[in-house]
């Protein structure tokens, strides 16, 4: 019993309420995407802050305004159940969290699907460099920073970033392995001193855990998926729908596929 | 007097009207880009094709909605008076060409500008691959071929992709070169037998010139940033604005910062 490793196989246990757990190492030889979901009359200006700030905002799907099918990452899933847990936002607040949203789903809704980082890492631990917060069994530390995303239209918000140190003579070979996936955040935004993003301590995340950095390690900081939603919510839409924390959607897209060289 | 290599100063010339020919040669070090103005109407579904279809339609920007000003490659730039020559549809048809915008424009249209072959053509040539329409001193010969870009919405068409003649031993270069640009239309769509692509006769091409293809080279097809205007067009929007063919927008990127690696 391997169908764990097949995606499609992966989103029906999902689908059938047999798995509701995170999808972290769920068919690891492919794309998981975040998902926000927002309504028709905000979605050209999200799509837009996406189109300006790509590190933070790797669009990798867009649905067809009330289509639950994601075309380009798995035309076959279904957005509305094949997420394990889904978090449902009101005026910006949270107001729960839900298994599916064949009771939420309306014919205005659109579906955003974003990079995210598990690609990249892969990459990274496949070049033997080191993923800290994977090593300590905790989340990845996220700050926020003094960089201003560029706005559009009613969305704007600082840059979140990841932190990962890495050894000094592995960080070249980070920027490259890194690089070939812009589709997944792609390379660092910054290399070395945090308070150049404004980061006053590294130990004091603003979302995630604090994690070791070691002698002769530099911290390396990532554009980090939390940037669009951070933004989504301050602009207080009527509704916005995301996938709960780690719940990610399995695409059918091989993580390989989405190297640029 | 080498300003004519500062995109600023070629803007500045175009603006006050001094200069009305094709950009071709100027600025050269900057990535110039092909015009599609839609009202906001249709915004979001044409930005979904592009998206959806990222080889032939590389967005490079977007404005907000009643912008002339793109944030992305020059915020300074007025795209109702920096480019030399446009292009204006009605219902689908070209109604006439125009030096500027300013008795055209609304407050809700919404400007794309898409990335356009110069970039990747002087990478080939800086690698000393030739560039056999170049060479020849005629327009890239371009085909519409039988692959179907994927629909958004009210858009649909087939991909149209540019032939150049490569010598057998310089494929593989050329094929890394141009994959470090995948904002200008990036690796190729296909090597080789044209019929797969359903084209029947190379010297016969949809649009521009035909080239000599040379014993020993090998065809090899670029997906066309004529594909989102042909596109665009098929939908019949009630107005459509572009470039006049050649008369692009310089903008104030330089080209290798779109390299991807």
């Amino acid at each position: 019993m391997e169908d764990y490793l097949n995606p499609a196989v992966v989103r029906q246990a999902i689908r059938s309420g047999f798995w509701r757990r995170p999808t972290a190492g769920l068919a690891p030889d492919y794309a998981q995407a975040n998902l926000v979901v927002l309504p028709q009359r905000l979605a050209f200006d999200f799509m837009l802050f996406c189109q300006r700030n790509p590190k933070p905002c790797p669009l990798l799907d867009v649905t067809d305004v009330g289509s639950p099918n994601p075309q380009l990452l798995a035309p076959a899933a279904d957005l509305r159940t094949d997420i394990p847990r889904y978090r449902v936002y009101r005026e910006g607040r949270l107001d729960g969290e839900v298994d599916d949203l064949l009771g939420l789903w309306r014919p205005d809704l659109v579906a955003f699907l974003l990079g995210c980082s598990f690609t990249f890492e892969a990459a990274l631990l496949a070049n033997g460099i080191p993923v800290r917060h994977i090593e300590e069994g905790v989340n990845v530390p996220m700050f926020v920073t003094s960089v201003a995303c560029l706005p559009a239209g009613i969305f704007h918000g600082p840059l979140v970033v990841t932190m990962r140190p890495i050894p000094e003579d592995r960080v070249v070979r980070a920027v490259q392995v890194t690089s070939r996936f812009p589709g997944v955040h792609g390379a660092p935004v910054h290399i070395g001193d945090p308070a150049r993003l404004g980061i006053r301590d590294l130990a004091k995340p603003d979302y995630g855990d604090a994690v070791t950095v070691r002698e002769g390690e530099v911290p390396v900081f990532w554009a980090c998926g939390v940037t669009p939603q951070a933004v989504a919510l301050e602009a207080k839409p009527e509704l916005l729908i995301s996938h709960a924390p780690g719940h990610m959607f399995v695409s059918d897209l091989k993580s390989e596929t989405l190297a640029v060289l």
